[in-house]
Protein backbone atom coordinates (compact mmCIF):
# COMPACT_ATOMS: atom_id res chain seq x y z
CA UNK A 1 0.00 0.00 0.00
CA UNK A 2 2.30 2.58 -1.42
CA UNK A 3 0.06 5.49 -1.86
CA UNK A 4 -3.76 6.17 -2.35
CA UNK A 5 -3.36 5.32 -6.58
CA UNK A 6 -6.94 7.10 -6.52
CA UNK A 7 -10.66 7.06 -5.21
CA UNK A 8 -13.38 5.82 -7.46
CA UNK A 9 -16.83 8.17 -7.55
CA UNK A 10 -19.82 6.91 -9.36
CA UNK A 11 -21.03 9.68 -11.17
CA UNK A 12 -24.76 9.78 -13.35
CA UNK A 13 -23.46 11.82 -15.69
CA UNK A 14 -20.23 11.95 -16.88
CA UNK A 15 -19.57 15.14 -18.73
CA UNK A 16 -21.68 17.25 -16.48
CA UNK A 17 -19.34 15.49 -13.13
CA UNK A 18 -16.07 16.31 -15.88
CA UNK A 19 -17.56 19.71 -15.31
CA UNK A 20 -18.05 19.61 -12.04
CA UNK A 21 -14.63 18.06 -11.13
CA UNK A 22 -12.62 20.77 -13.31
CA UNK A 23 -14.25 23.86 -11.57
CA UNK A 24 -13.19 22.06 -8.09
CA UNK A 25 -9.57 21.07 -9.16
CA UNK A 26 -9.11 24.21 -11.45
CA UNK A 27 -8.01 21.65 -14.08
CA UNK A 28 -9.42 19.67 -16.56
CA UNK A 29 -9.55 15.98 -16.95
CA UNK A 30 -6.63 14.34 -18.58
CA UNK A 31 -8.03 11.36 -20.02
CA UNK A 32 -11.28 9.68 -20.65
CA UNK A 33 -11.27 5.27 -20.96
CA UNK A 34 -13.64 2.91 -21.68
CA UNK A 35 -13.26 -0.66 -19.66
CA UNK A 36 -16.00 -2.27 -21.75
CA UNK A 37 -16.06 -5.37 -19.38
CA UNK A 38 -16.97 -3.72 -16.37
CA UNK A 39 -19.32 -1.71 -18.08
CA UNK A 40 -18.17 1.62 -17.43
CA UNK A 41 -16.52 4.42 -18.89
CA UNK A 42 -14.02 7.04 -16.74
CA UNK A 43 -12.19 9.95 -16.53
CA UNK A 44 -9.12 10.68 -14.88
CA UNK A 45 -8.29 13.97 -12.73
CA UNK A 46 -4.66 14.43 -10.92
CA UNK A 47 -4.52 15.57 -7.44
CA UNK A 48 -0.29 15.89 -6.85
CA UNK A 49 0.72 11.78 -6.47
CA UNK A 50 -3.54 10.40 -6.59
CA UNK A 51 -5.58 10.97 -8.98
CA UNK A 52 -9.76 11.04 -8.98
CA UNK A 53 -11.73 8.18 -11.35
CA UNK A 54 -15.18 9.46 -12.34
CA UNK A 55 -17.06 6.47 -13.23
CA UNK A 56 -20.27 6.38 -15.18
CA UNK A 57 -22.21 3.01 -16.11
CA UNK A 58 -22.13 2.02 -19.82
CA UNK A 59 -24.78 -1.07 -19.71
CA UNK A 60 -27.79 -1.21 -17.05
CA UNK A 61 -26.19 -4.63 -15.17
CA UNK A 62 -22.98 -2.82 -14.79
CA UNK A 63 -21.48 -2.37 -10.72
CA UNK A 64 -22.15 1.17 -10.99
CA UNK A 65 -25.60 1.24 -12.31
CA UNK A 66 -26.18 -0.83 -9.10
CA UNK A 67 -24.31 1.16 -6.85
CA UNK A 68 -26.02 4.13 -7.98
CA UNK A 69 -29.43 2.38 -7.83
CA UNK A 70 -28.89 1.36 -4.28
CA UNK A 71 -26.79 4.43 -2.83
CA UNK A 72 -26.54 7.43 -5.20
CA UNK A 73 -24.07 9.08 -6.73
CA UNK A 74 -20.75 9.53 -4.12
CA UNK A 75 -17.83 7.57 -3.42
CA UNK A 76 -17.53 3.63 -4.97
CA UNK A 77 -14.09 2.52 -3.85
CA UNK A 78 -10.46 3.33 -2.18
CA UNK A 79 -7.49 1.73 -4.84
CA UNK A 80 -4.42 1.42 -3.38
CA UNK A 81 -1.29 1.12 -5.18
CA UNK A 82 0.63 -1.81 -4.59
CA UNK A 83 4.02 -3.06 -5.70
CA UNK A 84 3.19 -7.01 -6.28
CA UNK A 85 -0.38 -7.68 -6.48
CA UNK A 86 -0.15 -11.54 -6.52
CA UNK A 87 2.14 -11.22 -3.17
CA UNK A 88 -0.58 -8.77 -1.62
CA UNK A 89 -3.38 -10.96 -2.39
CA UNK A 90 -2.06 -13.77 -0.73
CA UNK A 91 -0.82 -11.99 1.88
CA UNK A 92 -4.42 -10.43 3.19
CA UNK A 93 -6.10 -13.77 2.27
CA UNK A 94 -4.13 -15.58 4.81
CA UNK A 95 -5.09 -12.18 7.16
CA UNK A 96 -8.78 -13.06 6.74
CA UNK A 97 -9.81 -10.49 4.44
CA UNK A 98 -12.15 -11.51 1.88
CA UNK A 99 -10.27 -11.29 -2.02
CA UNK A 100 -13.16 -10.96 -4.98
CA UNK A 101 -10.27 -11.51 -7.59
CA UNK A 102 -7.99 -13.99 -6.77
CA UNK A 103 -6.50 -13.49 -10.32
CA UNK A 104 -5.85 -9.79 -10.70
CA UNK A 105 -7.56 -8.75 -13.94
CA UNK A 106 -7.50 -6.10 -16.03
CA UNK A 107 -8.38 -2.47 -14.90
CA UNK A 108 -8.13 1.06 -16.44
CA UNK A 109 -5.28 2.96 -16.81
CA UNK A 110 -3.24 0.07 -17.74
CA UNK A 111 -3.53 -1.74 -14.03
CA UNK A 112 -3.81 -4.93 -13.01
CA UNK A 113 -6.80 -4.74 -10.04
CA UNK A 114 -8.62 -6.87 -7.32
CA UNK A 115 -10.92 -6.13 -5.11
CA UNK A 116 -11.30 -6.79 -1.20
CA UNK A 117 -15.05 -7.18 -0.38
CA UNK A 118 -16.18 -4.47 2.00
CA UNK A 119 -17.65 -6.55 4.60
CA UNK A 120 -14.15 -7.62 5.36
CA UNK A 121 -13.40 -3.87 5.48
CA UNK A 122 -15.41 -2.12 7.62
CA UNK A 123 -17.70 -1.19 4.38
CA UNK A 124 -14.87 -0.22 2.43
CA UNK A 125 -14.84 -1.24 -0.87
CA UNK A 126 -10.75 -1.57 -1.42
CA UNK A 127 -8.93 -2.18 -4.85
CA UNK A 128 -5.47 -3.23 -4.83
CA UNK A 129 -4.12 -2.10 -8.51
CA UNK A 130 0.01 -2.42 -9.87
CA UNK A 131 1.04 -0.97 -12.61
CA UNK A 132 1.51 -3.04 -16.04
CA UNK A 133 4.80 -2.51 -17.41
CA UNK A 134 5.97 -2.31 -21.19
CA UNK B 1 -5.81 20.79 -4.01
CA UNK B 2 -1.93 19.34 -3.58
CA UNK B 3 -2.96 15.83 -2.97
CA UNK B 4 -5.14 13.53 -1.51
CA UNK B 5 -4.60 14.54 2.21
CA UNK B 6 -6.57 11.27 3.45
CA UNK B 7 -9.90 9.55 3.99
CA UNK B 8 -12.09 9.81 6.54
CA UNK B 9 -13.44 6.38 7.24
CA UNK B 10 -16.74 6.23 9.58
CA UNK B 11 -16.37 3.19 12.35
CA UNK B 12 -18.21 1.72 15.01
CA UNK B 13 -15.46 0.61 17.08
CA UNK B 14 -12.24 2.16 16.29
CA UNK B 15 -10.74 -0.29 18.63
CA UNK B 16 -11.74 -3.38 16.12
CA UNK B 17 -11.27 -1.27 13.07
CA UNK B 18 -7.52 0.00 14.19
CA UNK B 19 -6.86 -4.10 14.07
CA UNK B 20 -8.14 -4.66 10.55
CA UNK B 21 -6.47 -2.14 9.28
CA UNK B 22 -3.38 -2.42 10.84
CA UNK B 23 -3.58 -5.79 8.71
CA UNK B 24 -4.92 -4.28 5.68
CA UNK B 25 -1.35 -1.72 5.51
CA UNK B 26 0.90 -4.52 7.54
CA UNK B 27 1.57 -1.85 9.70
CA UNK B 28 0.18 -0.47 12.77
CA UNK B 29 -1.71 3.43 13.38
CA UNK B 30 0.63 5.68 14.35
CA UNK B 31 -1.70 8.22 16.32
CA UNK B 32 -5.25 8.55 17.96
CA UNK B 33 -6.77 12.05 18.65
CA UNK B 34 -10.02 13.38 20.00
CA UNK B 35 -11.24 16.03 18.08
CA UNK B 36 -13.88 17.55 21.24
CA UNK B 37 -15.83 20.01 19.60
CA UNK B 38 -16.62 17.39 16.34
CA UNK B 39 -17.64 14.70 18.78
CA UNK B 40 -14.97 12.04 17.63
CA UNK B 41 -11.84 9.94 17.83
CA UNK B 42 -9.63 9.55 15.48
CA UNK B 43 -7.10 6.99 14.38
CA UNK B 44 -4.66 7.99 11.77
CA UNK B 45 -2.67 5.22 9.62
CA UNK B 46 0.13 6.25 6.65
CA UNK B 47 -0.04 4.96 2.95
CA UNK B 48 2.81 7.10 1.37
CA UNK B 49 2.29 10.60 1.45
CA UNK B 50 -1.95 9.63 2.42
CA UNK B 51 -3.65 8.93 5.04
CA UNK B 52 -6.28 7.28 6.01
CA UNK B 53 -8.56 8.60 9.59
CA UNK B 54 -10.40 6.59 11.14
CA UNK B 55 -13.20 8.31 12.80
CA UNK B 56 -15.42 6.65 16.11
CA UNK B 57 -18.24 8.95 17.32
CA UNK B 58 -17.48 9.79 20.80
CA UNK B 59 -21.33 11.72 21.69
CA UNK B 60 -24.64 10.67 20.30
CA UNK B 61 -24.92 13.81 18.27
CA UNK B 62 -22.02 13.45 16.61
CA UNK B 63 -21.73 13.92 12.55
CA UNK B 64 -20.08 10.33 12.32
CA UNK B 65 -22.65 9.09 14.79
CA UNK B 66 -25.52 10.27 12.64
CA UNK B 67 -23.60 9.20 9.12
CA UNK B 68 -23.44 5.16 10.48
CA UNK B 69 -27.09 5.78 11.42
CA UNK B 70 -28.11 6.30 7.90
CA UNK B 71 -25.52 4.90 5.70
CA UNK B 72 -23.67 2.12 8.10
CA UNK B 73 -20.05 2.30 8.46
CA UNK B 74 -17.94 3.18 5.47
CA UNK B 75 -16.20 6.72 3.45
CA UNK B 76 -17.38 9.48 5.19
CA UNK B 77 -15.26 12.26 3.11
CA UNK B 78 -12.24 13.05 1.49
CA UNK B 79 -10.20 15.64 2.31
CA UNK B 80 -7.70 17.44 0.17
CA UNK B 81 -4.67 19.56 0.82
CA UNK B 82 -4.29 23.28 0.00
CA UNK B 83 -1.80 25.50 0.05
CA UNK B 84 -4.21 28.40 0.96
CA UNK B 85 -7.71 27.44 2.65
CA UNK B 86 -9.18 31.07 2.24
CA UNK B 87 -8.58 32.05 -0.99
CA UNK B 88 -9.84 28.27 -1.99
CA UNK B 89 -12.65 29.15 0.05
CA UNK B 90 -13.64 32.44 -1.92
CA UNK B 91 -12.60 30.38 -5.62
CA UNK B 92 -14.44 27.55 -5.00
CA UNK B 93 -17.44 29.69 -3.98
CA UNK B 94 -17.89 31.91 -6.63
CA UNK B 95 -17.42 28.69 -8.57
CA UNK B 96 -20.84 27.83 -7.22
CA UNK B 97 -20.09 24.97 -4.59
CA UNK B 98 -21.53 25.17 -1.06
CA UNK B 99 -19.39 25.49 1.61
CA UNK B 100 -20.10 24.50 5.11
CA UNK B 101 -17.43 26.63 7.04
CA UNK B 102 -16.84 30.03 5.18
CA UNK B 103 -14.52 30.49 7.90
CA UNK B 104 -12.04 27.36 8.15
CA UNK B 105 -11.75 25.76 11.53
CA UNK B 106 -9.73 24.01 13.31
CA UNK B 107 -9.65 20.28 12.72
CA UNK B 108 -7.45 16.80 13.99
CA UNK B 109 -4.11 16.56 12.81
CA UNK B 110 -2.82 20.48 12.73
CA UNK B 111 -5.23 21.10 10.61
CA UNK B 112 -7.32 24.12 9.46
CA UNK B 113 -10.51 22.29 7.77
CA UNK B 114 -13.42 23.57 5.98
CA UNK B 115 -16.14 21.38 4.43
CA UNK B 116 -17.71 21.34 0.89
CA UNK B 117 -21.49 20.35 0.85
CA UNK B 118 -22.23 16.49 -1.18
CA UNK B 119 -25.10 18.53 -3.05
CA UNK B 120 -22.44 20.14 -4.65
CA UNK B 121 -20.13 17.90 -5.00
CA UNK B 122 -21.80 14.40 -6.77
CA UNK B 123 -23.16 13.42 -3.22
CA UNK B 124 -18.83 13.42 -2.06
CA UNK B 125 -18.79 15.35 1.06
CA UNK B 126 -14.98 16.64 0.54
CA UNK B 127 -13.15 18.38 3.57
CA UNK B 128 -9.96 21.00 2.07
CA UNK B 129 -7.10 21.09 4.96
CA UNK B 130 -4.36 23.66 4.94
CA UNK B 131 -1.32 22.32 7.37
CA UNK B 132 -1.26 24.80 10.62
CA UNK B 133 2.21 26.49 10.98
CA UNK B 134 4.08 26.84 14.10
Amino acid sequence: MRKIEHIGIAVKDIEASNKLFEKLFNAPHYKMETVASEGVLTSFFASGPNKIELLQATTPDSPIAKFIEKKGEGIHHIAFDVADITAEIARLKQEGFVVLNETPKQGADNKLVAFLHPKSTNGVLIELCQEIKA
